[in-house]
């Protein structure tokens, strides 16, 4: 089935510190529904995608905050799936509808990071791996997807400026959008003489702590009321798990999860990979934008990094992928990210977005990793924006 | 639509120190797909509820850890709502097969909760409420239902004996359940005289801090198989939030969550409340259970206690209630306790609770709350059992 999006809405993402986790979720909501021109009191259930508000404030249960503070008495539910945690409360959502039990249904993500230190904040989310083998052996997400990255590299021959362009890229797109955490472009010299972090990642090849909220309203049917938005469906929703543990997995230089996830979702949506004119992909390191975009099938394996060098995935390119500025310059507030590739897609879907806007787009693709690419979100949208 | 039980397994409720999270969970799968006799690979998605695994070990993402160490590569996903969130993960897996995604789908109930201090779980425990307007102030949970007793005893003229009666009953229950986790019996004497914890709650009006885990396999279609199980369905699902924080509440000797989820579950199941023969609730204090049953309409207002202490409500009594022995004596281990009741109904209605059987069972319901009563999740079960 079909799923409309009748409204998106987020917050600027950065460090957001007079804001609290339920003043950015009570911001985003309050957007997504006046964007989707309804009244709160329309909503059928709320689903909330978060995964370290536990761990940062000590707050858990934030379905049934989350709806109190927008004065509502309807089911809420928290959904996890470390940084996947955002396309899965999305994915949860649509089954919501689909079962048949609610006719509209609000979907939040929502993070709050910035409240820690760096090394405490590394530490939380290490609980999106194998924390009994990876985290207690010292490995932070950094050192995960660099031990990818050198395998990576070293298999078809590349040097860390190949993944250098993709920082640069998603810092330029970033500078076209006024939500972005970091709304500027950086040069390939400044990622390649940034500190180290993780080798061969340096901090400009990482995404950053982030505080933000993104909403979606989903609905059955279309809204047709004055002055309502351009339709955009959701018309594939897939996700699959794989190892949590890196050690488990058979080649991590591209992704299993997300291999399947792509299949099932373009079997559900019905088009061929082709089709697809822009993608938001899960850019947490420069690397994760590689594998992902080859994973996903859009790039021959070894690739993708050249085809970015090329501008193919620049919003003007043969490729869009992270418009937004992605994980990477856009910001990466766990729980919301899965989100706001969503709201991404829908404003280049109904072309609303600005000096980013990509042409002619009609189908877009939103992918969402949790972990070292234990969990894989593919979702598939369609635009009726013919402009 | 109706929902079928295919298999039910759980693990023995206690301080099991030998095990972790994840063998719990194992456990209690590999017994709920050996119940159902059926293999792992039939399964098409797993739903994990768990509250507080960030916070004891760091480790968040169970969804996929759990696939893992079953061996699956299936969508799996954790559902967190406080002390709800096993009922939680049920009801999303009702939506998940009744969405057409899935033919058959593991919930598993998780908790591990004993690595910490009793200082630091009922910190933890906290993140169900409305932390930074009652935990900051220093309120834990006995204190909030504290609160609520105070206040309902003075309304209806009632003392701590009569709280009292709730958990001799549900000690008696535990005494004949071989996995609870105090199965021995106390006397009002000793409840009465048990050191005090937030005025009026004593140590044994309170329920104990929990390892453990449940697991059922639901499925959209009954299992036809030699040595099959006694057929078991879930007939009605509900979910409500009300305000996290006591204080915006109308009225704390009601709780308001749980009135309107019966009237919901009620209506979906097609059945009258007097239809039902017997009933799980959620009894983290003696008074919860008091408020609960009234709430769900089982007694009048001001009466369930003195019905408590008539034996009305013991397994051979007109409305047995908390034949497992409740939270208060079976345990609670909070991510699994919502699992663990309608394990206890499934038994029940199957005609397998062995000398805690109630005659002639055929509707129960499960009442599963997260913080004070800010998510109320009901679940009407109906069972085949003629016997």
């Amino acid at each position: 089935m079909e799923i409309k999006i009748l409204g998106i809405g987020m917050t600027k993402f950065g460090e957001l510190w007079s804001k609290s986790l339920v003043d950015l979720a009570e911001e985003a909501a309050v957007k997504a529904i006046k964007d989707a021109h309804l009244q709160l009191a329309s909503l059928d259930a709320i689903f909330v995608g978060n995964m370290l508000s536990g761990a940062v404030t000590g707050q858990e249960h934030l379905g049934a905050l989350i709806a109190e503070r927008l004065n509502l008495k309807i089911p809420a539910m928290r959904i996890e799936g470390a940084c996947a945690s955002g396309a899965m409360a999305v994915y949860q959502g649509i089954q919501g509808i689909a079962s048949g039990r609610f006719n509209r249904v609000l979907i939040i993500g929502v993070e709050k990071m910035t409240d820690l230190s760096s090394a405490e904040v590394n530490k939380a989310l290490m609980g999106a791996s194998a924390e009994d083998e990876e985290g207690v052996n010292g490995l932070t997400f950094a050192s995960l997807y660099a031990l990818m990255a050198k395998a990576y590299l070293e298999k078809y021959g590349l040097k860390e400026k190949d993944l250098a362009e993709v920082a640069v890229k998603n810092h330029y797109h970033a500078s076209l959008n006024p939500l972005a955490q970091f709304p500027f472009k950086v040069t390939l010299k400044q990622v390649l003489e940034s500190p180290m972090v993780a080798d061969p990642l340096k901090i400009l090849d990482c995404s950053p702590i982030t505080d933000g909220a993104a909403a979606l309203v989903l609905s059955r049917r279309q809204l047709t009321v004055d002055g309502g938005q351009i339709p955009v469906s959701i018309i594939g929703s897939s996700l699959v798990s794989d190892t949590l543990s890196l050690s488990a997995r058979k080649d991590i230089t591209e992704q299993w999860a997300t291999k399947k996830a792509i299949q099932e979702a373009l079997q559900m949506a019905g088009i061929k990979l082709e089709e697809i004119d822009l993608a938001e992909v899960h850019d947490c390191f420069t690397i994760a934008e590689i594998i992902s975009l080859e994973s996903l099938g859009f790039f021959k394996k070894g690739t993708a990094a050249k085809a970015t060098a090329k501008g193919e995935t620049r919003f003007d390119g043969s490729l869009p992928v992270n418009t937004s500025g992605g994980l990477k310059a856009c910001g990466h507030p766990v729980g919301a990210t899965g989100v706001k590739q969503i709201i991404e897609l829908v404003l280049q879907l109904r072309g609303q977005a600005g000096k980013r806007q990509v042409k002619k787009a009609k189908i877009g693709l939103a992918q969402n990793l949790g972990g070292s690419g234990s969990t894989a979100v593919v979702h598939i949208l369609k635009g009726e924006n013919h402009a």
